[in-house]
């Protein structure tokens, strides 16, 4: 009856291909917010940067040692288009969720909220005195996993997938694919067997126990963190609190020899910036100010948690068997006072963070170890957030699955283990964010796209564009689109400098053409120009001179 | 490698004997909150009273049908002794769980909260005039899976043992064994694998997602329920969101054969008596007052659940190989204007509701179904909660386990299948609930004690009891002592309006003798005698003429 029982199951497999479950291994994808290049100790670019030594990471560190460390990965500019993308392999210009969710349905998260967004203060560099650009009509709502729901984009999730396979999947931490009201802010309804505080919220009331995460009468709101009542009135920092949660949930898949998809999201280092006491003091001893001290401190904290769960991989003896994907959701939040420090340098060598599609808001730490299979210790092939999802069904050994969305990601899987064809390292990677971040202007921020081409990078200022095509008079116009297309090498400018765009015209119309196509081939959503009302325009629509 | 591995499975389950998985039937355990044992079309007594047919339930009807239908089952007077004695076994005397956990762990919720209480008003019968007890010493933090945290039980769960013997263990809805910052308020602590929107909540702040189930600005509070962001701004019921998820997470243990114990655990139909307006409207239209119809369509809503639940399991062809347990955590709550009606009166012919060892508050639906295996279709043997432990595993094929702590439950399968010995008619069932309910003086519900024995039942009231040991004279300790103790044959006075103490005295010190011998074994708690500042009597030291 045994065998027939199990017989059974493989039939009960209806999308993938059926697989020798002794050969499916556990995955832990242990995402990390607003975590940038720089801020640990591991490194990920040709050298170690001052910033680097700012951190105390013990435990990246110990997994960096058995993986492969990617120097050029990238993620969006913000939260959940990089979390949407990694659920549905498609590029954030794709799924035309390019800005993370509001918390309630049909609010547009763009700054100053509802309605078309009219610049506040000024627009983009010195050429624009007055309002140039209006809000997208972006898909607000994210992800879902039915059709027909409003501004949302219908995907299957890679989730689905495994747990069709027969992976016991678990969702802990932050989820924000989605809005309140909808189903796909549900975990359950993306394939998770379990969920843990996985709400809408993009960032948590609270991270400490001792104000109940922030749920209490004075300090609740919507980012409150659901599903920890044990903690309530002690000490016990979220991320160490999401930590135990995920490995008690760990308990069933082990005992009954189900592998596992444990996606573990913490919610730091996300702001607020709030001191983890438990490894605060020796950053200000060192000097730090205390918004430094209190984010080397969140930082840290993660880095604890991450060491709780390779100990508890080795304890339960399923770490060879475990492969552990690290990696953030966007570049470390260089625009926020609360992390101390001087704004706009913390990811240094990288422009910019959060939100730009410069470098430092983009380009990521990720690592994949895979016990016995690694053969790469380090690689610098270009790799996207939207690979995750072919990478990971990879990893699981499914093969031959449909999806309703049309797969922009490929499986990285062979830079890994140094078998079959990975990306090429010319493969073109888009980067679209059309909106605009906070309700002050932040030039190097608000509607930027960009496409990386090996080592060239072109910067769309979109702003710029329109003005390239609205401008009252032809100079101004002709100005505005020099300004627009920025072309940086990052072999050798990786801080994005020296615009080299007018030295290498012939690159730059080619990078233009590159990412227009791409763009226009996904129906990108991009900014009303406010002066005429139509979309703003692509790269390669402006005549550049 | 496949049969190695479900070998390699049989030896990870440590604590039950092993078990044919394909003979373990699935479990949905289906309580409902506040839920009076005429609160339905079904039929427990031994006639269909009038209260009964103000309810429209169908789909409970349709279970009836399939079950053993217990007549003179039990539950404790109030939520979380119930809860927590069918998680432990144990009788709530025993636990020391008398009364229901409040939100925030080390806070009495006997009425007017921290420190002894002190009558506001007046005390039992005309006897009191002023202050006569204190709050006992009670286990108010509820259950704990780990020992040592101060004012808890510290027991093995059902569930861990169900989760140890293979189930895919689910929590869905209202929890409440234990306050928040504790170790037993996380229902993954107790053997879950799965938990949605348990919490230390004993009651929803809001039934309707329009109002997001509480989570507002305006409206959190504590018991906002969680996990339910989906249906925010929706009009979905909040026990319709919860059967919802509740199916979703079955998905998992149907695909992969897993058995799986479903706890589904309704909200309704606690406070706040808010109407369900799918079904309102023809109770209003029948002649109920808002009370009574609000209260009707949430009766009505639970039906609909189960039906949900009933269908799907059809759906899924499992119908057959799934035990159903229907059951209430308490009697209806016949105390709060909300409900409509004439107070007191809602559970007739029964004496009393919720909060009460009267028969009202005590005496709840209990329906066993078990396809194919049922061989008695009414059961009027006396069942208690406690019995819920011992009877699941029994069920499951659980044999030879240990726990940390006695069990005072008895299988109660037997009185199911017609096979093997149940519980004897004559078993002695012991109530205990030494605490004052509210704020006002409810003489038939506060400080009582009760035992039923075949036919007789003895009510113990505490404060006179504690004036028969410490009234200023004779002649009113005499008084008080006679009025302690009452005595009531249930076969021909069931609704308990006739007192036959003086008529039987040697029935009543027997059955005294019973409770006092069961009280003083499990060292139940007793309120303190404000007057002497000893604890009160048990009923077998009073003095009876």
């Amino acid at each position: 009856m045994k065998y027939k029982a199990l017989t059974g199951l493989a039939a009960l497999v209806p999308l993938a291909a059926c697989t020798n479950k002794a050969q499916q291994p556990n995955i832990v994808f242990f995402l990390v917010d607003d975590f940038g290049w720089v801020d640990s100790s591991v490194q990920y670019g040709e050298e170690l940067y001052p910033n680097n030594l700012r951190f105390n990471t013990p435990n990246m560190q110990r997994l960096s040692e058995r993986s492969t460390v990617f120097g050029s990965a990238y993620a969006c500019a913000v939260s959940t288009p990089t979390r949407t993308s990694i659920m549905t392999g498609m590029n954030a210009a794709h799924t035309r969720i390019t800005n993370w969710t509001s918390a309630y349905k049909d609010i547009p998260s763009d700054a100053t909220g509802g309605g078309f967004w009219m610049s506040d203060n000024k627009s983009s560099g010195d050429a624009a005195a007055g309002d140039v650009l209006g809000r997208p009509d972006w898909n607000l709502n994210g992800i879902s996993p039915v059709e027909g729901v409003p501004h949302t984009q219908y995907a299957n999730s890679l989730v689905q997938y495994l747990k069709d396979a027969g992976y016991f999947t678990i969702h802990v931490g932050k989820a924000h694919w989605a809005s309140a009201g909808t189903p796909g802010v549900n975990a359950y309804n993306h394939g998770f067997c379990v969920n843990v505080a996985g709400t809408m919220a993009g960032m948590p009331r609270d991270y400490s126990g001792m104000d109940n995460y922030g749920n209490t009468k004075e300090r609740w709101n919507e980012f409150a963190v659901q599903n920890l009542v044990e903690y309530y009135g002690t000490p016990t920092h979220l991320t160490d609190a999401l930590t135990s949660e995920a490995l008690k949930t760990l308990d069933y898949p082990i005992r009954h020899r189900q592998p596992f998809y444990l996606y573990l999201a913490s919610y730091a280092t996300h702001t607020p910036i709030q001191a983890d006491e438990r490894f605060a003091q020796k950053y200000r001893d060192a000097g730090m100010d205390e918004g430094q001290a209190a984010y080397a401190s969140l930082v840290e904290g993660v880095d604890a948690s991450l060491g709780r769960v390779l100990d508890f991989l080795d304890a339960k003896g399923i770490a060879d068997n475990t492969v552990i994907i690290f990696m953030t959701d966007n570049g470390g939040n260089s625009e926020n006072k609360q992390k101390g420090g001087v704004l706009h340098t913390q990811n240094k060598p990288l422009r910019e963070g959060k939100g730009s599609n410069y470098e430092g808001g983009i380009r990521v730490p990720l690592m994949i170890c895979w016990p016995g299979k690694n053969r790469i210790c380090r690689c610098d092939v270009p790799v996207i957030c939207e690979d995750m999802f072919p990478t990971i069904l990879d990893i699981a050994g499914i093969k031959d699955y449909r999806t309703v969305q049309d797969l922009d990601g490929q499986s990285i899987l062979p830079l890994v283990t140094g078998k079959g064809e990975g990306p090429s390292p010319d493969r073109p990677l888009v980067f679209h964010y059309p909106h605009k971040w906070k309700p002050y202007d932040l030039v190097d921020i608000d509607f930027l796209s960009a496409v990386r081409v090996g080592d060239w990078k072109l910067v769309y200022r979109i702003i710029d564009g329109a003005l390239a095509v609205s401008a009252p008079t032809p100079g101004e116009r002709s100005e505005a689109a020099a300004r627009a297309i920025e072309l940086y090498n990052l072999k050798d400018d990786l801080g994005e400098e020296h615009n080299v765009a007018a030295d290498y015209p012939d690159i730059a119309r080619r990078l233009a053409d590159t990412l227009s196509a791409k763009l226009r081939r996904w129906d990108a959503v991009m900014p009303i120009v406010l002066s005429t009302g139509a979309q703003a325009p692509l790269p390669d629509q402006l005549v550049l001179e």
